[in-house]
Protein backbone atom coordinates (compact mmCIF):
# COMPACT_ATOMS: atom_id res chain seq x y z
CA UNK A 1 0.00 0.00 0.00
CA UNK A 2 1.14 3.30 -0.64
CA UNK A 3 0.58 5.15 2.84
CA UNK A 4 1.39 8.50 1.85
CA UNK A 5 -1.39 8.30 -0.51
CA UNK A 6 -3.79 6.77 1.52
CA UNK A 7 -3.33 8.87 4.40
CA UNK A 8 -3.37 12.01 2.48
CA UNK A 9 -7.23 10.98 1.46
CA UNK A 10 -7.60 9.62 5.42
CA UNK A 11 -6.72 12.90 6.46
CA UNK A 12 -8.67 14.55 3.97
CA UNK A 13 -12.50 12.77 4.47
CA UNK A 14 -12.02 12.91 8.05
CA UNK A 15 -11.58 16.94 8.13
CA UNK A 16 -14.33 16.45 6.22
CA UNK A 17 -16.25 14.22 8.51
CA UNK A 18 -15.54 16.25 11.11
CA UNK A 19 -17.14 19.40 9.79
CA UNK A 20 -20.37 17.47 9.42
CA UNK A 21 -20.74 16.63 12.62
CA UNK A 22 -19.97 20.06 13.61
CA UNK A 23 -22.90 20.87 11.53
CA UNK A 24 -24.85 18.19 13.15
CA UNK A 25 -24.59 20.87 16.20
CA UNK A 26 -27.55 22.88 14.73
CA UNK A 27 -30.30 20.01 14.34
CA UNK A 28 -31.80 17.69 17.02
CA UNK A 29 -29.82 14.66 17.81
CA UNK A 30 -31.82 11.08 17.42
CA UNK A 31 -30.13 8.78 20.23
CA UNK A 32 -30.78 5.34 20.78
CA UNK A 33 -28.75 3.09 23.37
CA UNK A 34 -26.96 -0.17 22.30
CA UNK A 35 -26.31 -2.59 24.85
CA UNK A 36 -27.33 -0.50 27.36
CA UNK A 37 -28.81 2.28 28.86
CA UNK A 38 -25.41 4.09 28.79
CA UNK A 39 -24.45 2.68 25.51
CA UNK A 40 -25.56 5.63 23.25
CA UNK A 41 -25.29 5.61 19.00
CA UNK A 42 -26.71 8.84 17.34
CA UNK A 43 -27.71 8.92 13.79
CA UNK A 44 -24.91 10.83 13.83
CA UNK A 45 -22.50 7.83 14.55
CA UNK A 46 -24.02 6.02 11.78
CA UNK A 47 -23.93 8.79 9.19
CA UNK A 48 -20.78 9.23 9.51
CA UNK A 49 -19.50 5.56 9.34
CA UNK A 50 -21.66 5.54 6.12
CA UNK A 51 -19.83 8.55 4.95
CA UNK A 52 -16.34 7.08 5.50
CA UNK A 53 -17.43 3.56 3.67
CA UNK A 54 -18.65 5.34 0.42
CA UNK A 55 -15.34 6.86 0.18
CA UNK A 56 -13.21 4.40 1.20
CA UNK A 57 -15.02 1.75 -1.03
CA UNK A 58 -15.04 4.13 -3.76
CA UNK A 59 -11.26 5.03 -4.23
CA UNK A 60 -10.19 1.53 -2.68
CA UNK A 61 -12.71 -0.89 -3.73
CA UNK A 62 -9.72 -3.66 -2.81
CA UNK A 63 -9.73 -2.41 0.55
CA UNK A 64 -11.76 -3.96 3.77
CA UNK A 65 -13.93 -1.80 6.38
CA UNK A 66 -14.73 -2.67 9.88
CA UNK A 67 -16.86 -0.31 12.02
CA UNK A 68 -18.22 0.36 15.51
CA UNK A 69 -21.68 0.71 13.48
CA UNK A 70 -21.62 -2.78 11.68
CA UNK A 71 -22.14 -0.88 7.64
CA UNK A 72 -18.97 -2.58 6.84
CA UNK A 73 -17.58 -5.77 6.36
CA UNK A 74 -17.80 -8.81 8.44
CA UNK A 75 -14.22 -9.61 9.23
CA UNK A 76 -12.94 -13.47 10.33
CA UNK A 77 -9.29 -12.28 10.01
CA UNK A 78 -7.08 -8.84 8.86
CA UNK A 79 -5.35 -10.20 5.54
CA UNK A 80 -5.06 -6.94 2.82
CA UNK A 81 -6.10 -3.71 3.81
CA UNK A 82 -8.59 -2.62 6.26
CA UNK A 83 -9.66 -0.10 7.55
CA UNK A 84 -10.82 -0.12 10.98
CA UNK A 85 -13.15 2.96 12.03
CA UNK A 86 -15.14 4.59 14.97
CA UNK A 87 -17.09 7.11 13.48
CA UNK A 88 -17.47 9.14 17.26
CA UNK A 89 -15.31 7.62 19.69
CA UNK A 90 -16.75 9.01 22.98
CA UNK A 91 -20.45 8.98 22.06
CA UNK A 92 -21.50 10.52 25.52
CA UNK A 93 -19.55 13.47 25.45
CA UNK A 94 -20.94 13.80 22.02
CA UNK A 95 -24.16 13.93 23.34
CA UNK A 96 -23.62 15.96 26.54
CA UNK A 97 -21.19 17.98 25.64
CA UNK A 98 -20.41 18.21 22.33
CA UNK A 99 -16.85 17.80 22.71
CA UNK A 100 -14.33 15.53 23.82
CA UNK A 101 -14.97 13.23 21.32
CA UNK A 102 -13.34 12.22 18.07
CA UNK A 103 -13.64 10.30 14.66
CA UNK A 104 -10.62 7.06 14.95
CA UNK A 105 -9.10 5.50 11.70
CA UNK A 106 -6.87 2.80 11.35
CA UNK A 107 -5.50 1.59 8.66
CA UNK A 108 -3.62 -1.64 8.95
CA UNK A 109 -2.05 -4.22 5.82
CA UNK A 110 -1.96 -8.08 6.40
CA UNK A 111 -2.69 -7.24 10.30
CA UNK A 112 0.33 -4.75 10.64
CA UNK A 113 -0.41 -1.16 11.66
CA UNK A 114 0.07 1.43 9.06
CA UNK A 115 -1.24 4.56 9.50
CA UNK A 116 -3.56 5.74 12.54
CA UNK A 117 -5.88 8.83 13.00
CA UNK A 118 -7.69 10.48 15.95
CA UNK A 119 -9.30 13.57 14.82
CA UNK A 120 -10.71 15.80 18.02
CA UNK A 121 -13.48 17.26 16.26
CA UNK A 122 -13.74 20.37 18.68
CA UNK A 123 -10.20 20.94 19.24
CA UNK A 124 -9.38 20.63 16.10
CA UNK A 125 -6.89 18.55 16.59
CA UNK A 126 -5.83 15.91 14.43
CA UNK A 127 -3.29 13.31 15.53
CA UNK A 128 -1.73 11.16 13.11
CA UNK A 129 1.07 8.46 12.30
CA UNK A 130 2.57 6.43 9.70
CA UNK A 131 4.36 3.54 10.13
CA UNK A 132 7.82 4.36 9.92
CA UNK A 133 8.02 8.28 10.18
CA UNK A 134 6.76 9.44 13.30
CA UNK A 135 3.69 10.53 15.33
CA UNK A 136 2.71 14.17 14.76
CA UNK A 137 -0.30 16.52 16.44
CA UNK A 138 -1.39 19.10 13.69
CA UNK A 139 1.49 18.22 11.91
CA UNK A 140 3.89 19.03 14.96
CA UNK A 141 5.98 15.98 15.57
CA UNK A 142 5.36 14.17 19.06
CA UNK A 143 8.57 13.53 21.15
CA UNK A 144 9.84 10.07 21.77
CA UNK A 145 8.33 9.34 25.00
CA UNK A 146 10.78 9.06 28.12
CA UNK A 147 10.67 6.17 30.78
CA UNK A 148 7.83 7.13 33.91
CA UNK A 149 7.30 6.07 37.40
CA UNK A 150 4.08 5.41 39.36
CA UNK A 151 5.14 8.15 41.69
CA UNK A 152 5.18 10.98 39.18
CA UNK A 153 2.47 9.86 37.07
CA UNK A 154 -1.05 10.56 35.79
CA UNK A 155 -3.20 8.22 34.82
CA UNK A 156 -6.34 8.03 32.98
CA UNK A 157 -8.80 5.77 34.35
CA UNK A 158 -12.13 5.84 34.90
CA UNK A 159 -13.18 5.61 38.97
CA UNK A 160 -15.92 2.67 37.21
CA UNK A 161 -12.84 0.24 37.57
CA UNK A 162 -11.71 1.21 41.15
CA UNK A 163 -15.97 0.53 42.48
CA UNK A 164 -17.01 -2.82 42.67
CA UNK A 165 -17.66 -4.20 38.79
CA UNK A 166 -17.88 -7.36 37.05
CA UNK A 167 -14.04 -7.34 35.26
CA UNK A 168 -11.84 -6.45 38.19
CA UNK A 169 -11.53 -6.60 41.97
CA UNK A 170 -11.44 -2.78 42.75
CA UNK A 171 -8.23 -3.42 45.18
CA UNK A 172 -5.80 -4.08 41.96
CA UNK A 173 -6.22 -0.58 39.90
CA UNK A 174 -7.46 1.45 43.72
CA UNK A 175 -3.92 0.45 44.90
CA UNK A 176 -2.53 2.04 41.65
CA UNK A 177 -4.46 5.51 42.10
CA UNK A 178 -3.37 6.01 45.48
CA UNK A 179 0.45 5.63 44.52
CA UNK A 180 0.00 7.45 41.39
CA UNK A 181 0.80 11.20 41.34
CA UNK A 182 -2.97 11.59 40.05
CA UNK A 183 -5.87 10.18 37.51
CA UNK A 184 -7.72 11.96 34.54
CA UNK A 185 -10.87 10.53 33.12
CA UNK A 186 -12.15 11.96 29.90
CA UNK A 187 -14.38 9.67 28.53
CA UNK A 188 -12.95 8.99 24.74
CA UNK A 189 -10.74 6.14 24.36
CA UNK A 190 -9.04 7.35 21.14
CA UNK A 191 -8.54 11.06 22.88
CA UNK A 192 -7.12 9.26 26.23
CA UNK A 193 -4.38 6.69 23.80
CA UNK A 194 -3.80 10.41 21.36
CA UNK A 195 -3.06 12.10 25.39
CA UNK A 196 -0.33 9.23 26.49
CA UNK A 197 1.06 9.50 22.81
CA UNK A 198 1.26 13.21 22.84
CA UNK A 199 2.95 12.66 26.71
CA UNK A 200 -0.05 14.20 28.73
CA UNK A 201 -1.14 11.28 30.31
CA UNK A 202 1.58 8.67 31.87
CA UNK A 203 -0.72 5.75 31.04
CA UNK A 204 -4.73 4.84 30.27
CA UNK A 205 -6.06 1.64 30.90
CA UNK A 206 -9.81 -0.11 30.48
CA UNK A 207 -11.71 -3.02 31.17
CA UNK A 208 -12.83 -3.50 28.06
CA UNK A 209 -12.28 -2.05 24.48
CA UNK A 210 -13.51 -2.97 20.72
CA UNK A 211 -11.13 -2.74 18.07
CA UNK A 212 -12.39 0.39 16.49
CA UNK A 213 -11.92 2.41 20.12
CA UNK A 214 -7.99 1.86 19.72
CA UNK A 215 -6.93 0.20 16.44
CA UNK A 216 -6.02 4.08 15.36
CA UNK A 217 -4.17 4.68 18.68
CA UNK A 218 -1.67 1.72 18.42
CA UNK A 219 -0.28 3.01 15.56
CA UNK A 220 0.65 5.98 17.13
CA UNK A 221 1.88 4.64 20.37
CA UNK A 222 3.92 2.34 18.33
CA UNK A 223 5.63 5.73 16.64
CA UNK A 224 6.44 7.14 20.12
CA UNK A 225 8.17 4.50 21.86
CA UNK A 226 4.99 3.24 23.98
CA UNK A 227 4.00 -0.12 25.31
CA UNK A 228 0.29 -1.39 24.30
CA UNK A 229 -0.35 -4.76 25.80
CA UNK A 230 -3.79 -5.80 27.83
CA UNK A 231 -4.19 -5.92 31.92
CA UNK A 232 -2.60 -9.24 32.12
CA UNK A 233 0.13 -7.69 29.92
CA UNK A 234 -0.38 -9.67 26.97
CA UNK A 235 -1.01 -8.80 23.11
CA UNK A 236 -3.84 -7.23 22.17
CA UNK A 237 -6.21 -9.10 20.00
CA UNK A 238 -6.95 -7.10 16.93
CA UNK A 239 -10.63 -8.45 16.35
CA UNK A 240 -11.39 -8.68 19.57
CA UNK A 241 -12.84 -7.08 22.56
CA UNK A 242 -9.63 -6.78 25.01
CA UNK A 243 -8.97 -4.96 27.97
CA UNK A 244 -5.95 -2.39 26.94
CA UNK A 245 -3.05 -0.89 29.23
CA UNK A 246 -1.09 1.65 27.48
CA UNK A 247 2.14 3.31 28.77
CA UNK A 248 5.20 5.00 28.73
CA UNK A 249 7.80 2.65 29.05
CA UNK A 250 9.21 1.57 32.08
CA UNK A 251 6.37 2.74 33.90
CA UNK A 252 4.22 -0.31 31.88
CA UNK A 253 6.72 -2.58 33.38
CA UNK A 254 6.69 -1.28 37.06
CA UNK A 255 2.20 -1.27 37.40
CA UNK A 256 2.46 -4.76 35.52
CA UNK A 257 5.07 -6.18 38.53
CA UNK A 258 3.77 -4.31 41.36
CA UNK A 259 0.11 -3.93 40.77
CA UNK A 260 -1.46 -6.34 37.99
CA UNK A 261 0.56 -9.12 37.65
CA UNK A 262 1.11 -10.57 41.07
CA UNK A 263 -2.51 -10.66 42.34
CA UNK A 264 -5.45 -12.77 40.59
CA UNK A 265 -8.26 -10.82 39.03
CA UNK B 1 -18.96 48.50 43.31
CA UNK B 2 -19.28 49.14 39.47
CA UNK B 3 -19.75 45.46 38.39
CA UNK B 4 -18.90 46.28 34.83
CA UNK B 5 -16.05 48.55 35.11
CA UNK B 6 -14.53 46.22 37.42
CA UNK B 7 -15.24 42.96 35.50
CA UNK B 8 -13.56 44.79 32.57
CA UNK B 9 -10.39 45.32 34.38
CA UNK B 10 -10.52 41.42 35.25
CA UNK B 11 -11.13 40.46 32.08
CA UNK B 12 -8.30 42.53 30.46
CA UNK B 13 -5.89 41.19 33.05
CA UNK B 14 -6.97 37.63 32.80
CA UNK B 15 -6.19 37.69 29.32
CA UNK B 16 -2.77 39.17 29.32
CA UNK B 17 -2.01 36.96 32.45
CA UNK B 18 -2.83 34.12 30.20
CA UNK B 19 -0.64 35.28 27.45
CA UNK B 20 2.40 35.54 30.01
CA UNK B 21 1.19 31.87 31.06
CA UNK B 22 1.54 30.67 26.85
CA UNK B 23 4.87 32.47 26.80
CA UNK B 24 6.38 30.71 29.86
CA UNK B 25 5.72 27.38 27.85
CA UNK B 26 8.85 28.18 26.34
CA UNK B 27 10.87 28.81 29.30
CA UNK B 28 12.14 25.60 32.10
CA UNK B 29 9.93 25.85 34.68
CA UNK B 30 10.90 25.75 38.56
CA UNK B 31 8.80 23.19 40.15
CA UNK B 32 8.33 23.11 43.73
CA UNK B 33 6.13 21.03 46.12
CA UNK B 34 4.20 22.32 49.15
CA UNK B 35 1.95 19.98 51.21
CA UNK B 36 3.11 17.23 49.71
CA UNK B 37 5.39 15.43 46.99
CA UNK B 38 2.14 15.70 44.27
CA UNK B 39 0.86 19.39 45.44
CA UNK B 40 2.88 21.33 43.01
CA UNK B 41 3.70 24.78 42.43
CA UNK B 42 5.67 26.65 40.20
CA UNK B 43 7.62 30.04 39.27
CA UNK B 44 4.35 30.63 37.04
CA UNK B 45 1.80 30.05 39.58
CA UNK B 46 3.74 32.73 41.53
CA UNK B 47 4.31 35.55 39.50
CA UNK B 48 0.76 35.42 38.01
CA UNK B 49 -0.51 36.09 41.66
CA UNK B 50 2.02 38.93 42.19
CA UNK B 51 0.80 40.22 38.32
CA UNK B 52 -2.73 39.94 39.44
CA UNK B 53 -2.04 41.75 43.19
CA UNK B 54 0.26 44.60 41.66
CA UNK B 55 -2.64 45.54 38.79
CA UNK B 56 -5.49 45.00 41.37
CA UNK B 57 -3.21 47.15 44.09
CA UNK B 58 -2.33 49.84 41.62
CA UNK B 59 -6.37 50.36 40.03
CA UNK B 60 -8.81 49.69 43.50
CA UNK B 61 -6.18 50.04 45.98
CA UNK B 62 -8.90 49.63 48.61
CA UNK B 63 -9.62 46.30 47.47
CA UNK B 64 -8.21 43.21 49.43
CA UNK B 65 -6.50 39.80 47.44
CA UNK B 66 -6.82 36.44 48.95
CA UNK B 67 -4.56 34.61 46.50
CA UNK B 68 -3.57 30.50 46.73
CA UNK B 69 0.79 31.57 46.89
CA UNK B 70 0.09 33.66 49.59
CA UNK B 71 0.69 36.69 48.44
CA UNK B 72 -1.99 38.90 48.96
CA UNK B 73 -3.95 39.38 52.50
CA UNK B 74 -4.22 37.73 55.17
CA UNK B 75 -8.08 37.54 55.53
CA UNK B 76 -10.59 37.36 58.81
CA UNK B 77 -13.60 37.74 57.30
CA UNK B 78 -14.99 39.10 54.17
CA UNK B 79 -16.25 42.91 54.26
CA UNK B 80 -15.58 45.46 51.65
CA UNK B 81 -14.18 44.29 48.31
CA UNK B 82 -12.00 41.07 48.28
CA UNK B 83 -10.65 39.52 45.00
CA UNK B 84 -9.95 35.54 45.29
CA UNK B 85 -7.80 34.42 43.17
CA UNK B 86 -6.17 31.44 42.15
CA UNK B 87 -3.46 32.32 39.60
CA UNK B 88 -3.29 28.45 37.52
CA UNK B 89 -5.84 25.99 39.01
CA UNK B 90 -4.81 22.86 37.98
CA UNK B 91 -0.99 23.18 38.28
CA UNK B 92 -0.59 19.50 37.79
CA UNK B 93 -1.90 19.65 34.91
CA UNK B 94 0.21 22.95 33.28
CA UNK B 95 3.26 20.71 34.84
CA UNK B 96 2.44 17.62 32.53
CA UNK B 97 -0.13 18.88 29.92
CA UNK B 98 0.61 22.52 29.35
CA UNK B 99 -2.78 22.65 29.05
CA UNK B 100 -6.36 21.77 31.25
CA UNK B 101 -5.84 24.28 33.78
CA UNK B 102 -7.64 28.22 34.20
CA UNK B 103 -6.88 31.02 36.11
CA UNK B 104 -9.81 31.90 38.39
CA UNK B 105 -11.45 34.72 40.15
CA UNK B 106 -14.02 35.22 42.35
CA UNK B 107 -14.66 38.98 43.29
CA UNK B 108 -17.12 39.37 46.58
CA UNK B 109 -18.35 42.47 48.38
CA UNK B 110 -19.29 42.05 51.79
CA UNK B 111 -19.69 38.39 51.52
CA UNK B 112 -21.66 38.17 48.73
CA UNK B 113 -19.84 37.10 44.93
CA UNK B 114 -20.47 40.20 42.62
CA UNK B 115 -18.21 38.66 39.96
CA UNK B 116 -16.66 35.01 38.56
CA UNK B 117 -14.10 34.60 35.67
CA UNK B 118 -12.77 31.10 35.27
CA UNK B 119 -10.42 31.25 32.08
CA UNK B 120 -9.18 27.92 30.28
CA UNK B 121 -6.06 29.55 29.36
CA UNK B 122 -5.16 26.80 26.39
CA UNK B 123 -8.19 26.60 24.92
CA UNK B 124 -9.52 30.32 24.87
CA UNK B 125 -12.33 29.81 26.51
CA UNK B 126 -13.07 32.73 29.63
CA UNK B 127 -16.11 32.43 31.61
CA UNK B 128 -17.90 34.66 33.05
CA UNK B 129 -20.50 36.00 35.27
CA UNK B 130 -21.62 38.93 36.78
CA UNK B 131 -24.41 39.11 39.54
CA UNK B 132 -27.64 39.65 38.71
CA UNK B 133 -26.50 39.51 34.71
CA UNK B 134 -25.89 35.73 34.06
CA UNK B 135 -23.04 33.80 33.06
CA UNK B 136 -21.04 33.49 29.73
CA UNK B 137 -18.54 31.71 27.77
CA UNK B 138 -16.51 33.67 25.83
CA UNK B 139 -19.46 35.89 25.91
CA UNK B 140 -22.20 33.63 24.95
CA UNK B 141 -24.49 33.47 27.38
CA UNK B 142 -24.74 30.47 29.21
CA UNK B 143 -28.35 28.57 29.47
CA UNK B 144 -30.24 28.18 32.54
CA UNK B 145 -29.85 24.41 34.16
CA UNK B 146 -32.18 21.85 33.80
CA UNK B 147 -33.17 19.21 36.55
CA UNK B 148 -31.37 16.04 35.81
CA UNK B 149 -31.21 12.72 37.54
CA UNK B 150 -28.24 10.17 38.58
CA UNK B 151 -29.33 7.69 36.00
CA UNK B 152 -28.83 9.95 33.07
CA UNK B 153 -25.98 12.15 34.95
CA UNK B 154 -22.18 12.56 33.70
CA UNK B 155 -20.74 13.36 37.43
CA UNK B 156 -17.40 14.69 37.53
CA UNK B 157 -15.29 12.93 40.45
CA UNK B 158 -11.53 11.51 40.99
CA UNK B 159 -11.31 8.20 41.26
CA UNK B 160 -9.92 9.01 44.58
CA UNK B 161 -12.63 9.54 46.31
CA UNK B 162 -14.01 6.15 45.65
CA UNK B 163 -10.74 4.25 46.84
CA UNK B 164 -9.77 4.53 50.15
CA UNK B 165 -8.76 7.75 51.63
CA UNK B 166 -8.51 9.89 54.52
CA UNK B 167 -11.85 11.75 54.12
CA UNK B 168 -14.60 9.75 53.16
CA UNK B 169 -15.51 6.03 52.76
CA UNK B 170 -15.27 4.83 49.27
CA UNK B 171 -18.59 2.76 49.49
CA UNK B 172 -20.23 6.25 49.72
CA UNK B 173 -19.69 7.67 46.20
CA UNK B 174 -18.51 4.15 45.05
CA UNK B 175 -22.79 3.81 44.88
CA UNK B 176 -22.96 7.27 42.77
CA UNK B 177 -20.19 5.88 40.38
CA UNK B 178 -22.21 2.74 39.68
CA UNK B 179 -25.93 4.30 39.30
CA UNK B 180 -24.55 7.55 37.17
CA UNK B 181 -24.54 7.13 33.41
CA UNK B 182 -20.64 8.28 33.76
CA UNK B 183 -17.90 10.19 35.11
CA UNK B 184 -15.15 12.20 34.44
CA UNK B 185 -11.89 13.77 35.75
CA UNK B 186 -10.33 16.93 34.25
CA UNK B 187 -8.04 17.69 37.29
CA UNK B 188 -8.93 21.42 37.39
CA UNK B 189 -11.90 22.07 39.92
CA UNK B 190 -12.40 25.24 38.01
CA UNK B 191 -12.67 24.02 35.20
CA UNK B 192 -14.73 21.41 36.19
CA UNK B 193 -17.63 24.18 37.66
CA UNK B 194 -16.97 25.79 34.77
CA UNK B 195 -18.28 22.80 32.98
CA UNK B 196 -21.33 22.45 35.33
CA UNK B 197 -22.20 25.61 34.59
CA UNK B 198 -21.85 24.98 30.51
CA UNK B 199 -23.95 21.91 31.40
CA UNK B 200 -20.91 19.31 30.13
CA UNK B 201 -21.40 17.57 33.59
CA UNK B 202 -24.62 17.26 35.34
CA UNK B 203 -22.19 17.21 38.66
CA UNK B 204 -19.16 17.79 40.37
CA UNK B 205 -17.69 17.15 43.74
CA UNK B 206 -14.70 16.49 45.79
CA UNK B 207 -13.36 16.56 49.06
CA UNK B 208 -11.77 19.39 49.42
CA UNK B 209 -11.51 22.52 48.25
CA UNK B 210 -9.99 25.63 48.74
CA UNK B 211 -11.92 29.16 48.60
CA UNK B 212 -9.44 30.11 45.89
CA UNK B 213 -10.84 26.77 43.87
CA UNK B 214 -14.28 27.57 43.85
CA UNK B 215 -14.64 31.81 44.31
CA UNK B 216 -14.95 32.56 40.77
CA UNK B 217 -16.90 29.12 40.11
CA UNK B 218 -19.43 29.70 42.38
CA UNK B 219 -20.74 32.97 41.20
CA UNK B 220 -21.17 31.25 37.52
CA UNK B 221 -23.15 28.51 39.22
CA UNK B 222 -25.46 30.74 41.13
CA UNK B 223 -25.81 32.66 38.00
CA UNK B 224 -27.54 29.48 36.10
CA UNK B 225 -29.27 28.30 38.50
CA UNK B 226 -27.18 25.50 40.51
CA UNK B 227 -26.63 24.51 43.34
CA UNK B 228 -23.57 24.59 45.54
CA UNK B 229 -23.13 22.89 48.67
CA UNK B 230 -20.49 21.18 50.92
CA UNK B 231 -20.87 17.24 50.45
CA UNK B 232 -23.15 17.54 53.33
CA UNK B 233 -25.66 19.48 52.13
CA UNK B 234 -24.62 22.67 54.21
CA UNK B 235 -23.43 26.27 52.99
CA UNK B 236 -19.57 26.32 51.91
CA UNK B 237 -17.48 28.92 53.67
CA UNK B 238 -16.13 31.20 51.47
CA UNK B 239 -12.79 31.58 53.54
CA UNK B 240 -12.42 28.05 54.91
CA UNK B 241 -11.19 24.68 53.00
CA UNK B 242 -14.80 22.78 52.14
CA UNK B 243 -15.88 19.66 50.49
CA UNK B 244 -17.99 20.67 47.12
CA UNK B 245 -20.85 19.34 45.66
CA UNK B 246 -22.00 21.06 42.29
CA UNK B 247 -25.11 20.29 40.41
CA UNK B 248 -27.92 20.96 38.28
CA UNK B 249 -31.31 20.92 40.07
CA UNK B 250 -33.27 18.19 41.35
CA UNK B 251 -30.36 16.07 40.97
CA UNK B 252 -28.59 17.56 43.92
CA UNK B 253 -31.37 17.01 46.26
CA UNK B 254 -31.45 13.38 44.78
CA UNK B 255 -27.48 12.71 44.79
CA UNK B 256 -27.87 14.15 48.62
CA UNK B 257 -30.88 11.83 49.76
CA UNK B 258 -29.69 8.51 48.10
CA UNK B 259 -26.06 8.43 48.36
CA UNK B 260 -24.88 11.49 51.19
CA UNK B 261 -27.58 11.80 53.47
CA UNK B 262 -28.31 8.83 54.60
CA UNK B 263 -24.89 7.41 55.81
CA UNK B 264 -22.59 7.95 58.44
CA UNK B 265 -19.24 9.11 56.91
Amino acid sequence: MNNNEIFASASSWIKEAGERIKESFKTTLNIETKSNANDLVTNIDKETERFFITKIKERYPAHKVLGEEGNGDTLKELSGVVWIIDPIDGTMNFVHQQRNFAISIGIYENGVGKIGLIYDVVHDELYHAIKGEGAFVNNIRLHTLEEATVSQAIIGINATWVTPNRRIDPAVLGALVKDARGTRSYGSAAIEIAQVAAGRLDAYMTLRLSPWDFAGGLVLIEEVGGVASTLKGEPIQLLDENSIFISKPGLHEEILKKYLGNKKW
